[in-house]
């Protein structure tokens, strides 16, 4: 069974991806089972705690600065009896830190520093690994396609997602639209090595 | 100029068709100088108002059954100076009934009458007319498009439009979506008018 | 690991869900270990695939009226090394006769028999199971809502999911729509089986 | 009446801003009847032609550089009997050189310069004056943001429009989606004039 319905996370106040991008960013992000994944900006930590089942035998760092949804991380973490998440209270990109490497990178909340994250992760990331990220600001976006375009030893692609939910009113079902998100997916490639393999041409 | 900005109606807590929809409604009903113009579920007039600058030397019959939209139509015609406007303050399809001839029937909200609604305003509709629906549910756009499939003497188009609102947050803008409408245009036809007409073959 | 990239599959001219709306529609589905699944219009097989892989001790039926897709089937079967996907070459819902129980039913095309194919998926859905639907038309969609409002025994969420890929071209990253897809939900609950219990208050 | 259809302009193969993106980006334009608009990007002139009929005792300025675009401009305007379109068929921005001020300008396209474009209207546009754009990538739209951003004598709106038509096959309306288009909307205002007064506080 995949996917795990919004409504069974404890929220708070916190915003919490909905179930379809996170379920879309998953499958996207490819984890496998020894895989070690940081969630960036991991809010309620719904992403982590899908991704922690997953990594069965990895694990997933959720970094996250606001104290209250580091709460929320542990007792979501608890109920679904997960014990391979990481919770590190900390701003992006310095809780990457402490991160050892990264097979698989979500970035959820970029705090205005996706270049910066990007740069800390791309430091850590295999080749072959993965960074799946979400955004709802034309800027965050634009950012991190351009720091794609500037390292060629990353593959990507990119989708808008506009999930519109059909409300029920009386007999009637109603088009509730939700805000749309742009989620990028980038890997990392082999040919990367060889970037920094300097061409000389000898003239004489 | 065409195109009335949202915040220039005088609006209470009666929700408004938003500028976008208004305008589009209003490129798709092809209003002609001296035509007789009806706007079902007239709500705030917004599309009444806009109706009557383009029909001049005709008029716009808006058929609203809440009080309180009805009070906000006078309103907003008097701000507007239009004159041409006929409120009718009773539910449709009842209230079409004193409307003696339709070119463009426009329908904002159809209350659950949606065939109701099309037949009486079929029954009044000039060939060459133009009926324009938005629709916010599927019930009532699928009802609808049943009706037209019904009637061959309709030519119809549908689109489903949906706007997403760029709101600026510090110095990001961010994807705000407004929920879908569905745009359903209807021509009457010439070739309607031999529908009724029975062809028989004589054979000696 | 979740979620099969398009390219992946073999595909021929048969058309094939795309891989946001598979992954979408299998985690609303809640597949379990043991589930027997019915995949309706199965196409080239790419939701059967993924439905058998997590399936992975029950069956996957899935039911293709068209021969060239049959075949596909097959040979993404042989490709992904899934022996629990029993290929029925048959229009639905005639296809289903054979199946003895479901416990999961996806729906992927109904070829204009929704309200048959629902019915027949009904009479062999256990309490607890769920149908999950994809539709491209207002008809359809529009069919398989009324067929759920007079089956109460059925809860339901529905949405569009309108996918826009970002497609390179130069240095651009440019936006290419796809067709939205509507996904229906239905789950079959326990209180179904009072339906027909007649409420009697006795007066003497 | 407002609103040209499609299928009413003379085409070929150039590119054409669809009839509800156009007539948007019109309502946007808030056009005078003796404005001096630009198009810059023209593509067939369908921009141009409606905003001809709304200026009538102004001008519209169609900047094209490509030949056989400006072939059907002018017979678009022939077949409309405009004669209040001055092409000009040089790229964007030398192109607008020659004109002497703007009111309005309309950007279909930026062939990648839209810093240049927006700096060269900004050069000539009177205070009150519009700018309506539209967009079908992210880099473009993101440094059209970020122009704006800097010059803060212009406020601004933004929208991403999708339109899905329901297109006919058999007795089925299906969803048909065309690719979004982001409208932006500047005006420059008077504040602008103070923007270089240097606050100073004298401390004793």
């Amino acid at each position: 069974m995949i996917g795990i319905d919004d409504e069974k996370f404890i929220r708070g106040k916190v915003p919490m991806t909905k179930e379809e991008i996170r379920i879309l960013t998953l499958a996207k992000a490819k984890i496998g089972e020894k895989d070690f994944v940081v969630d960036v900006g991991a809010g309620t930590g719904s992403l982590s705690i899908e991704a922690a089942k997953i990594a069965k035998q990895g694990y997933v760092f959720a970094v996250e600065k606001n104290p209250a949804a580091v709460d929320l991380i542990g007792q979501n973490a608890e109920k679904f009896e997960i014990d391979n998440i990481v919770i590190i209270n900390s701003e992006a990109p310095e809780g990457l830190r402490n991160v050892s490497r990264i097979d698989v990178a979500i970035v959820g909340g970029s705090g205005g520093k996706i270049t910066e994250i990007l740069d800390a992760i791309d430091s850590k990331m295999k080749v072959g690994g993965r960074i799946v990220l979400n955004f709802i600001t034309v800027q965050s976006l634009s950012a991190c396609l351009a720091w794609l375009k500037n390292h060629l030893d990353y593959k990507y692609e990119a989708i808008q997602v506009q999930i519109t939910k059909l409300e029920m009113v009386g007999g009637y079902d109603m088009y509730k639209a939700q805000n749309p998100v742009h989620i990028v997916t980038a890997e990392k490639f082999l040919r990367g090595r060889t970037k920094n393999v300097i061409k000389v041409a000898f003239y004489s």
